[in-house]
């Protein structure tokens, strides 16, 4: 027998790929793509069709994502315990530090947003939830490198450089991890988005296992003094690490 | 040939159900739910768990959904035509009404939420993307209920009376449809949550069919004048939902 259900393993190669593009694909894109035959994909798309999990448009026939994906994935985070722990812990810190505050978790080489609580204030701001961060670019994802055991070396290999301050080489980037892991919390100023800074600290279990980090996001002017972290921040964000750690069975050593 | 492929209908059903449960679920309640046998549900788990979309517990053994789904169904929004025309105006009547906003389309009988923008103040609220809201109890599910060709008496059938005032019998939600259908708006007064009303207007297309609606939620002492929905709120919601519209290609009757 094989170990995996070939025709389950394409519909979700067809829904990552659906997942990627910024439009809808056509058949023959979607049969290019997965190098199989038209006729195999119609009836992967249109069993995913039938449970809503893929929608065609009427005009184009073309395929893109369904609405019963939304439902399903949304549900997700109502069933991770990380995110439960953290909920309040995190309105706790937007408040304190008047930033907005992120939780993800390793996924796939990045970090993956499973809480997002706005800065609070009036301005809109667009929601994140569900997102990708990269791992070498963003304070949450450092974090999850360093105490995920992920190798620097794959992550410089791809790693994009987003503005001139991003740190992409191996070399850089094993020197930022011995680092973070020795003062127990990552910054990054600038290195993913122009104005922007990030802090965060890791988030452990019961086991002592990192499963996520949490951090505050924010304006360069808001969040450093002279071209560095402001540290009551740091610590802020290190106390709500701490605090969620502990929610979630964490004992730290005396 | 059967029409659908089976293996996946049922990885579909697996994560269905999955996304109903507010636990994870063991293997057995897994094989009883589907009435299958467990060497083929371990197969289709094993599977969707190569793929991220079901995670096992270590300690419990127990199952449930892999944070693969929650990106895939987050990038479903990004797709949605609705909600990306919709996204500027929400954030105009967030802004005018000072309450929040809500966009929903039809699925399955209820209101799939695909946009929200909160309510423009200091208040911790959560969001409520990929939530499921009732037909008969909240403003923007009678709007989906009365343009979506839903039968009253489907709903009325397994409609749960969440307030004193929910509306839920087949006759007064014939009364509804027909009241909302010839006044081009829907309301609700405390009939979801005790302290809450909602103020609702349809989104139609290029081709003027209903594709969604558009809702303020807000405190019962802000949205209501004697009793009654604020005829300036309503007014707010049915301009904003006639600018998505347009936006979609819609052209009103002269």
């Amino acid at each position: 027998m094989a170990k995996y259900i070939q025709s389950i393993e394409r519909a979700a190669e067809i829904l990552k790929l659906l997942a990627r593009g910024t439009q809808p694909y056509t058949l023959a894109e979607i049969s290019a793509a997965l190098d199989l035959p038209k006729p195999t994909v119609v009836g992967i798309l249109r069993t995913l069709q039938s449970v809503d999990f893929v929608d065609q448009d009427t005009e184009t026939s073309r395929y893109g994502l369904g609405p019963g994906l939304l439902h399903v994935g949304a549900r997700y985070l109502d069933g991770n315990e990380l995110r439960q722990k953290a909920i309040n812990w995190s309105d706790a810190l937007a408040a304190r530090s008047r930033e907005s505050v992120r939780i993800a978790t390793l996924h796939h080489h990045h970090a993956l947003v499973v809480h997002h609580v706005f800065r609070p204030d009036d301005t809109y701001q667009t929601l994140t939830v569900g997102e990708l961060l990269p791992l070498h670019a963003t304070a949450i994802g450092k974090i999850l490198m360093a105490y995920g055991g992920v190798l620097p070396e794959e992550i410089a290999e791809k790693a994009t450089p987003y503005t001139p301050r991003t740190v992409a080489s191996t070399e850089e980037l094993t020197d930022e991890v011995a680092r973070i892991r020795s003062q127990g919390w990552a910054d990054e100023i600038e290195e993913y988005i122009v104005g922007e800074t990030s802090i965060a600290a890791p988030i452990r279990d019961r086991q002592g296992i990192v499963v996520g980090a949490i951090a505050i996001t924010g304006a360069v002017e808001r969040t450093c003094t002279d071209g560095r972290s402001r540290m009551d921040l740091v610590s802020y964000v290190r106390d709500s690490a701490r605090a969620i750690s502990r929610e979630l069975g964490f004992i730290p050593h005396a």
